[in-house]
């Protein structure tokens, strides 16, 4: 671990969002902090990368003073583009957030805030997500404490290649938390539903809208950890294939009448 | 399965692209085909859902013809928005592309066809996702064939909750693709870097570019099936828990400073 190591912290609720100012000035006692996050909110932007447009840079200030460079892009481009092209060398940690709003469940699969810490994985860089699960404005120090602890610790001991920590937080402080569970991803699925509305000029458009989760009762899944009051953190990979499903498939015999060489499905 | 059973078919190059109207040629001997589909190119949008805008529907004609629904949103927006609005009944089958361009490995991960078919997953509905795996003009009938025998078989057989296939093919035809493997997601990295440009009025401005894949070798990788000529068709699911990892972060006390009451980290 270098006595000085460079660390990027992202988001996806933009640059200029309470939870990156509060993850900034966690991680700063850890080592550089350097601020690449997009321009603008990014929420349920999933894990997009901006390839039929130009990126651009500005800086930013907060508070007076620099704060750092705001991109017209998703929080995977802000990791690419500030690897490959802004920063003086690899980072040591990537860390993204600190999201409002639960990125917990299938939630992780929608979400910015993960895609970017996906990103730095693909990249071979130890990094994290973090989200406090209340969309209201909270207090985020004790985000702060864990962000730190899980920084710490990621700097010193790293993580398995192209893997990441998805760390999601409920309100609250020392005296309400009841603790940390190491977790795995829900399987719960949304409650949702479209509300048709009619626009002044008498066009249909929809809203979507009715998120509510229906949750799973284990205690080592993550949305019932923080319903719970416990910090969920869960290991993410990205290996996607259902390898149980590879030998029935194999018994489809798919390839019916395109083949009738005889090469059939190898293996 | 229903004597005339309901398919939604979407795609993330727009309702307006050849892969789309092939698609929909070759699924209509299975059913009644309804396109829902986005009315503009959405490549490389990820998993993204549309939250803070409301979503608008066109009638969409081609040929002279109705054609279908172009929504001014994702590919995921279209199969929700279809599914919880659109649709008369909840569709028996959806089937996303046929995308231009391949979706192997990790850009499973970024693809905006795939997430379609991952969102009817998510719905309990039996989907899959096909790509050609060039960016050029070309002729789409063996991957028409392909849709079809896929699209039967899931009518037929039908798939596991939250399980998607993830098919890519070589362009080509009977003659040069040498038959069907059912493969794993690889796991090649990228080589990209960013063009670095000045504009006419001296701003700087990032293309993202150079997307050199660094490819397996193993023949069960679906980078490497589709390089040798063949389909590939990869199940995917979407737990992206990495389980070995838990009980190593198990050991790392995170607790910390955070507890002194002895609760720790519980199972």
């Amino acid at each position: 671990m270098s006595e000085n190591p460079l660390i990027l912290v992202t988001n996806d609720d933009g640059i200029f969002a309470d939870g990156i100012l509060a993850l900034k000035e966690a991680l700063d006692p850890l080592g550089e902090v350097v601020v690449v996050a997009p321009d603008s909110e990014k929420s349920a932007v999933g894990h997009a990368i901006t390839i039929s447009d130009p990126l651009r840079v500005i800086e930013v200030e907060r508070n007076g003073q620099f704060f750092g460079y705001g991109v017209n892009g998703t929080p995977a481009d802000c990791v690419k583009l500030a690897v490959k092209a802004l920063l003086k060398q690899k980072p040591a940690l990537v860390a993204s957030g600190i999201n409002r709003g639960p990125n917990t469940g299938i939630n992780a699969i929608y979400s910015g805030t993960v895609s970017a810490a996906t990103e730095a994985a693909f990249m071979g860089i130890p990094s994290f997500a973090i989200s406090i699960t209340s969309f209201e404005k909270v207090d985020l120090s004790f985000a702060q404490k864990i962000a730190r602890n899980i920084g710490e610790k990621l700097l010193r001991e790293g993580l398995p290649p192209q893997t990441t920590l998805n760390i999601n937080i409920p309100p609250g402080d020392e005296n309400t938390i009841k603790g940390i569970r190491i977790t795995r991803q829900g399987k719960g699925v949304f409650d949702e539903f479209f509300d048709k509305r009619v626009d002044p000029n008498n066009r249909v458009y929809y809203w979507l809208t009715g998120k509510k989760m229906i949750l799973e009762s284990e205690n080592d899944v993550d949305d019932v950890a923080v319903r719970n009051n416990y910090v969920a953190i869960t290991p993410l990979q990205f290996d996607l294939t259902h390898y149980e499903l590879i030998d029935k498939l194999k018994t489809w015999n798919l390839e019916g009448d395109n083949r009738q060489d005889g090469k059939g499905t190898d293996t």
